[in-house]
C-alpha cells in the first residue's frame, strides 16, 4: 500500500464483521444497541452501525453531537454529565431544536445548567448511576432525589445509564463489572419506578461488558471500541486476534542489533497504557514484537524474531483505539491489503 | 474568561519571558538557538522565537516543515532520520526547492532514500549521534563511515546532532545527560574532522540539558518545551513554577466527597506520564491537587484542600505539553486573566 506513514488503517472487512456481530449479539438479547461514536468519530462508520440496526448513537460531547447532527444522524445521547454555559448553552439549545437528543445528568447543578440552556424546550435526561467505577454517577439510592430535582426544573427524566468502566481494571474484571452494571441499574430502576417515574431507558455499556445476559430491566447497550477492538480489548478477552480492525501503519526508520524504531510515536499511537499491559502497541506480523517505548515521533520495537529493514512498513495494533483515532484526520480504508477508500475522522478534536 | 472547555490556554507574558530568557541564556554561551517547533506547532510562536534571535527552526516531520515553509519561515532542520519514499520523496524535493533545509541521517538506507528523493539537488545532512538515550543515532566512532557513505551519495555532510533524551529518565538525570551530549558530540566532531569533513553544525538539544556550559566544539542548542514548560519540566528542575505558560482550562462537571471530575481527559491532557511522576496533571490554584486518573473526557482530581463547585473552571498544568498541543486546533492566548488573541495550532496533526 502506497501510503504516507504514520497512517490510520482500517480493515474494512473486519470492521464490517465487528459491526454486524455486535448488532446481532445485542439484538439476540433483546436489547437496543446505541454504540458510542467517540471511538470512531466517523460519519461513515456511524452510518454502518445504524444501517446494521443500531437504535441511535452515543456521543461524549456537544461538538461530537454537532458533527453527527450536521450529517443527518438525529438520534443522539450525550452520555456525559454536561455543564452547558455561555456558548455551550447556545449550542445545546440549537441541538435540541434539530435532533432527537438526550443528555446525561449526575448532579443538581448540571441539571440546572441544562434546564437554563434549554430555555423551556423539552429535554430528555438520563441519570448517570455509578456501578463501581467511582468516576461519575450517583448511587442508585440517590436516583429518586436527583430525578425529582430534574422534574422540578422541567426536565424529562427518561431513565438511567451506567458505564462499568471498572471492567478495564484488569483482565479478570469484565465479568464482575458486567454483573455490577446490571445489579446497579436494576436498583436504580426500582428506585425511580417506586418514586413514580416512567423509566424507559436502562442503559449499560462498555465493550468488555457487552453481549452477556442482562437483567430484564436493562434496555440498551452502549459499547464503543468493538468496531475496531485493540490490544487492550484483546488482553481483556473482549475479542479475538482476527477481529482487530485498526492498525497504525509505520515505517521502520532505524534499526539496531536487537530492536528497531518506527515513525509512529506518542503523536500517532497515544500513550494510553493500563498498568497491567506492557508496552504501547503490538506488531503481529513480527511475532510478539512490542512497542516498548514511545517518543513523540519514535516507537521503539523489541522482541521481533528477525529484524525488518529500514524502509519496511509494519502495522502496529495500538493499546487503545479511541485516543489514537483522535490523533488522525483520516482513515485509510483497506481491503485485502489494498486501499479502497479514505474517510475523514469527522469529529477529530471535537472534544468540547 | 468566557471560553469553552477543555481549552488550551497560553499565558502570553510567561511565553514571551520564556522565549527571551532561553534566547539570552543560549546566546550568552555563544551558541545558536534552533528551537524545536514540534512543541508548539505554531507559526506565531515560531516568529516570536526568530524575532528574539533564534537562528532557525527544528522540526520533526516533513509536514511540519511544510507548514512553516508555507508561512515563509525558511531555515529548517528536520531532526529526524527521515525515510522519504513515494509521496514523501516528492514532498522532500519540493521543500528543497523552496527552503533552506537540513535533514537528519542515522543509517545508510535513509541516506540513500534522501539522495534518491533529492534527484541531484544539494541536500545538507546532519548525522545523528547517540549520546546515551539509545533510541536513534550512531556511535561517534561510526560517524566517519556514515559521512563517507553520504558523500558518495552526493549528500553534503554539514555536521552532527544529538538529543540527550535520557535527561528525562528521572529528576536527577539532566546534568549527566548534558555532559553525555557534550562528550559525545566532541568525539563525533573529532572523528569527522579527522576524516576530512568540514563540521560546521554540532548541535545538542533537550530542554532539561540546555543552557549549561558546553564544550567549545558545540555550536547549537535545540530545546523545544521551554516555550511553555510543563509539570515534567518542573519536576526535572528545568523551570520554576512561575514559568509554566500553558494550561488546559477545564470545567468541573461532577464532585464527590473527596474529589472532583473535570471535562479534560486523555483527549485533552494526553496520557504521557514518566514513571517517576504520579498523576496526569496538576491544579496549582488548588494546592497539591493532581489529576489522578484519566478517561477520554474525564479527569479525576484528588488532593484539593477544598472542593470546587460544579461549573467552576480550573487550570490544569499538563505533564507534557508537546502531546497536549497536538490535540487542540487553537491556542486561547491570555494576558492577566483575559483572552487577548487566538492562534491556530498550525501544524496540529502534521505528523507525517
Amino acid at each position: 500500500m502506497d501510503i504516507e506513514t504514520p497512517a490510520l488503517v482500517v480493515d474494512l472487512d473486519r470492521l464490517t464483521d465487528n459491526v454486524e456481530r455486535m448488532t446481532d449479539r445485542v439484538g439476540q438479547r433483546g436489547l437496543a444497541l446505541r454504540p458510542h461514536a467517540k471511538t470512531h468519530k466517523s460519519v461513515e462508520i456511524a452510518r454502518m452501525q445504524l444501517d446494521a440496526g443500531a437504535a441511535g448513537l452515543t456521543v461524549a460531547t456537544l461538538s461530537e453531537a454537532e458533527v453527527f447532527a450536521d450529517s443527518g444522524l438525529s438520534d443522539l445521547f450525550i452520555a456525559y454529565p454536561v455543564f452547558p454555559r455561555g456558548p455551550k448553552a447556545d449550542r445545546l439549545r440549537r441541538l435540541l431544536d434539530r435532533v432527537d437528543l438526550s443528555v446525561g445528568i449526575d448532579n443538581p447543578a448540571g441539571a440546572a445548567a441544562v434546564a437554563d440552556a434549554a430555555a423551556g424546550r423539552s429535554v430528555r435526561v438520563v441519570l448517570e448511576i455509578d456501578s463501581g467505577q467511582h468516576r461519575t454517577g450517583v448511587a442508585p439510592a440517590q436516583a429518586a432525589d436527583l430525578a425529582r430535582w430534574c422534574s422540578e426544573l422541567g426536565l424529562q427524566v427518561v431513565g438511567v445509564f451506567t458505564h462499568g468502566g471498572h471492567s478495564y481494571k484488569d483482565p479478570g474484571a469484565p465479568s464482575g463489572a458486567s454483573v455490577d452494571e446490571g445489579d446497579t441499574l436494576v436498583q436504580a430502576h426500582h428506585t425511580l419506578s417506586a418514586a413514580g417515574f416512567d423509566v424507559s431507558v436502562v442503559s449499560a455499556g462498555s465493550t468488555p461488558t457487552t453481549g452477556v445476559e442482562r437483567p430484564p430491566e436493562v434496555t440498551e447497550e452502549r459499547p464503543g471500541s468493538y468496531v475496531f477492538y485493540d490490544r487492550q480489548q484483546l488482553a481483556l478477552g473482549a475479542c479475538r486476534r482476527e477481529q482487530l480492525a485498526l492498525t497504525v501503519a509505520a515505517t521502520v526508520v532505524s534499526v539496531r542489533h536487537d530492536r528497531f524504531v518506527v515513525d509512529a510515536g506518542s503523536k500517532a499511537l497515544a500513550s494510553d497504557r493500563p498498568p497491567w499491559l506492557e508496552g504501547h502497541g503490538w506488531v503481529p506480523e513480527l511475532g510478539d514484537a512490542v512497542v516498548t517505548a514511545l517518543s513523540e515521533h519514535h516507537g521503539i520495537v523489541e522482541g521481533a524474531p528477525a529484524l525488518p529493514s529500514v524502509g519496511d512498513v509494519v502495522a502496529v495494533v495500538p493499546n487503545h483505539v479511541c485516543t489514537v483515532v483522535n490523533l488522525f484526520d483520516e482513515y485509510v480504508v483497506a481491503r485485502a491489503g489494498h486501499v479502497v477508500d479514505r474517510w475523514p475522522v469527522s469529529a477529530r478534536g471535537r472534544n468540547t
